[in-house]
């Protein structure tokens, strides 16, 4: 390629280098305070064996099977969905896989240090970790890969270490606060998805330029498009499992997997109407729709999935946040990168943003109804699931805003960093979208774009 | 595309608003019978909270797993199985996608008004709904998936639309005589197989026409067939999942698992052997023999698998039944076609309809063996196995004549209706097997196929 | 194909023939053991019903989940792994899908004999199988799949057949002798993964040619690289799964879950790392490297990821057997085929050969470390996870070896054997690493590779 100037070699070569140290850093830090600070949990030593009643055996009997489910979500289904554009599926598997490994190792040391404040503990003592802090883990990852979604193609591997570094830190402050106020979200719903989409959009605030938004490349590929639903259709599947993981067991973990899975399907059916109604010509679908818009009954359910709502509101919250996410991906999408020079390449706002702010309302809102109907749960119900008690709506609905507040600030200052970071290894015009920045490619590569009408039929 | 004639536009349009307003309809009534109607396990509210220890935990822990494993069969395994057509894998999975999910909400109350039939309930109370009212939408979903498969490139959404209400009241009338008559289907080969093979095939009647016999798109790509053995695979991998997610846990359920595996790796192997012995060439392996017939070995012990039957007889009649199957493929389906008009695109006469109607003849054999060899079971097994008793072998062959007769004549009657349908946004010659009819396709969808030589190797 | 002469045609014939006769003589043989030796578990017939309480219910509840996984891991996860190449994608998921099911039938047999024998059993007693029988069917089956990633490409059906047929026996031979001698090996770190590896070399050595080793098809395609991920990340995500199958319930199994991932994470990272720092041009990540050094992390564990090692020794594990890996793909596979005359396709010596020498290794050490740290375990859970108590370690270093040579002399047998089998059926130059020898392939099969240069970016 003609633009491979010696310059920009020498470029590349410096953004490796310095990836390759940190990276190594990373993991040797990683390795020593493992080492010295972390322990599989208190009585893994002296127990008498277990005859399948020990606790440890009963949680991993408990959990393992959402941690399971998660941990496909996470690496397969964020991996393949974001596999749509024509020349980046390297790039998107590749990063995913790795950014979310580091940030599985690094939560359970960031959240071993919150949770040592919480429990007034020093952090002198070991820290005995569980499956419960692995799947915090990849729930973290799960938010890191949220915000990947706006940037996609616009970032270096560099820029990617910065930030799977960085947004675990301020997650994991979500989740200390949350903790503090007492306040619930069951799936994720603040910390995980309005959380992480709009520190991906503060991030991506920074890295849009002209030369991503007038690349070519940011175009699907029908084999692509084929790959991404493989990542849809994984997540959409596990995704009552991602609600109902540390769902309170009986009752409130039913609620989880059956409230999830209906709000999916009506999610489902919505994005297929709104798709249609609003669609090119007056009749055909949009693959970008059934990818991303299908999921937005998982994420409104976030918050709230295991509370007493009955079957009938669970499908109307889907069905609505299925058509909100689809007029996001027509209307609101384009409007930001052109008003607001936000190039959300995955549309992270139209299927986690909105939905996550959605269902976070949505939860405030049935905090509110519980405590003025006290007939909905019983005594014991009412405590477990609203730990803050009469004040619950109100803690919830501060929760919202610290979310969001600590997502938006956070991300503009990553963001701010990570364009500075950009510098090194810059992208040409041409790497933008692309895998052959970064990748040694096969010989089918995808050629250049040359601009084929996509509405030849 | 010179064929798009304003005429036909419009046409396509007023499909599309049909469509649309079709589909509002019913979320709509689905999301008021729901609210209701519809509530969460009747103790939901005013139980003790749990220590893992509560009916409905139980539920949950039991049946969740195959649940789970069920939801990758409908959605990910139905879905890329169809992805094998070279220009179709957008519709293949769009329409699965969608109609599975519409049937997994509209089967809860279709099963739910025939229950408090069975039950003997005014409709007037709540109808009170588990676990097991979900995985009976999935069964449900997954027979129509079946019926799909005969009409795979045929269909216009709105026809899809007609056959995804319409079917699920057909397959819950099936069950609903089956709970009448005491017959056992532990999988079911005769209510999802059978029912819905010949359901498909049926309608199929009505709609294989001259332009979809000689359309040239009724070929696989070869990233297609990739596709589609992600399907294939795990519909394999999940089958015993699928066979033993209701039977009576204890022996049954561990027999259902094995003997389901075990007959599955007999269909497998024969399949192997039957491909290469009738083969192109005289040595060719068919992929479109593995994607299918493999599977036989499933749909075989679909009414039987937890009977005690031993896994000698599990892999014969895995055996037998995939090499019928890969034999159906090469001499029964253009026989089909040519001398019934009937254009089964997946072969699901070859996957669902004869190793459904061997399966649920086997069980008749299997009960009858059992009535006659009183120590086969134990008398508290018996009763469970066999509801009926010293009937069960006559109510198992009613129910097998039943099954097969309220899929011919329903689908007699859907086809007819669906033809009709049909009219509304008809299909073009150029339009059969090809996304560009519905769907906005990449700039890299598959140029029309040009006569290329497939033999040339 | 100008190739196709008379001749060839005739003797790919005759190679069919015999493999079809093989094949069903071998699903007859199967048939008539199973039926006059197999029986389900002994309590099977007479129990009374259980209420979740038979013990025949707790192996369903305690391994099938595991069973799944491993299911996923073998058929999905080891078939796309081997996807990446451009012409052979047909050959890899059919002939892993054929061996496996086939290992699976043929594995309960095997061990059943074995058994027999460790139990003093006589033969003409039937044989009660297991959900542990069939599981170790499917870790036979993974020891064979990765046997053949050194010979794929390079193989006919009939070849495969005949290993399928003897490695299992081989397999079992040193399941046996670590029976008796009492060494543990909870994810079959020297029974699968290094008599695998060590087998299929040596099969490799008889199996490469001039031939093979210039084919231009040997080489990724860009979609190939996309399905093998989905074989990668399936793989990755179910490790877990692998090693935690058959741990002692309790704190050894939540830590052959917890080390296993850890390891995982540590060698994703190690790869990223080392694929960068000696890649191309100074600063370009290899797909061949994130597809298989990442698992590594997997296979080290593989002997002892149940033992009390901390979470910071698990990751170091990964992270340094991840690098050695990635140097081995980029070193060693290029010097063993110039110099060896083996050319092992997938790489099999980097991703199981040498992190499976590695981790048996680190369990000999663990093991004498905890031997001479009696406070390490409690003495009723070193009773179970020592069974050889003072003399573990030596056991442990003494079935290394023995796994080593069986994996070595019986792939020496082997290969020679296969080699003269080859002669059947004989690959052309233009047939090796392409599907078109033995399937019918799509029109899209991509064309006879032009030396499209893949260094173009």
């Amino acid at each position: 390629m003609s633009s491979d100037t010696p310059k920009k070699l020498s470029s590349k070569k410096v953004e490796n280098i310095i990836f390759c140290v940190c990276l190594f850093l990373f993991q040797v830090v990683m390795i020593i305070l493992y080492s010295v600070w972390v322990r599989y949990d208190k009585d893994s030593n002296h127990d008498p064996l277990p005859n399948g009643e020990s606790p440890v055996q009963e949680e991993v009997d408990n959990l393992y099977g959402y941690f399971r489910d998660v941990n496909i979500m996470i690496f397969f289904g964020f991996g393949f969905l974001m596999v749509f554009l024509r020349r980046y599926g390297y790039s998107s598997l590749g990063y995913t896989f790795l950014i979310s490994a580091m940030v599985a190792q690094w939560s359970v040391l960031v959240w071993g240090f919150y949770d040592s404040m919480l429990e007034h503990k020093e952090l002198r003592e070991y820290y005995y970790f569980t499956m419960e802090s692995l799947l915090n883990g990849l729930f973290c990852a799960g938010s890191v890969m949220i915000s990947y979604g706006a940037l996609l193609g616009k970032v270096t591997p560099l820029q990617m270490l910065f930030m799977g570094i960085v947004e675990p830190v301020l997650f994991f402050l979500n989740m200390y606060i949350m903790e503090r106020l007492h306040a619930f979200d069951v799936g994720g719903g603040m910390t995980i998805h309005l959380f992480g989409a709009y520190y991906g959009l503060s991030v991506c605030w920074f890295l849009t330029n002209s030369k991503a938004k007038h690349s070519k490349e940011n175009a699907a590929s029908y084999s692509g498009d084929l790959f991404a639903m493989a990542g849809t259709l994984f997540l959409w599947m596990m995704w009552p499992s991602f609600n109902a993981a540390i769902a309170p067991r009986g009752h409130p973990q039913m609620r989880a997997l059956a409230n999830t899975f209906l709000s999916l399907t009506g999610s489902t059916i919505a994005t297929f109407i709104v798709s249609r109604l609003f669609s090119h010509y007056g009749y055909k679908l949009d693959m970008v729709h059934v990818q991303n818009s299908t999921l937005a009954g998982g994420v409104v359910q976030g918050v709230m999935a295991h509370l007493n709502v009955n079957p009938g509101p669970a499908i109307s919250m889907g069905f609505i946040i299925g058509s909100v996410s689809v007029l996001g991906y027509i209307f609101l999408t384009p409007f930001l990168a052109r008003r607001f020079n936000i190039q959300d390449t995955c549309g992270i706002h139209n299927l986690h943003g909105m939905p996550g702010l959605v269902g976070s309302i949505a939860a405030v809102i049935a905090a509110a109804h519980a405590i003025n109907n006290p007939d909905l749960y019983s005594a014991a119900e009412f405590k477990v699931l609203f730990p803050a008690g009469d004040d619950q709506a109100k803690r919830n609905a501060a929760m919202t805003f610290i979310a969001l507040a600590v997502g938006i600030i956070g991300g503009i200052i990553s963001g701010f960093c990570m364009k500075q970071i950009g510098k090194i290894g810059k992208l040409t015009k041409e790497e933008y979208f692309s895998d052959h920045a970064f990748w040694v490619v096969a010989s089918d590569y995808p050629k250049e774009f040359e601009g084929v009408d996509p509405h030849q039929y």
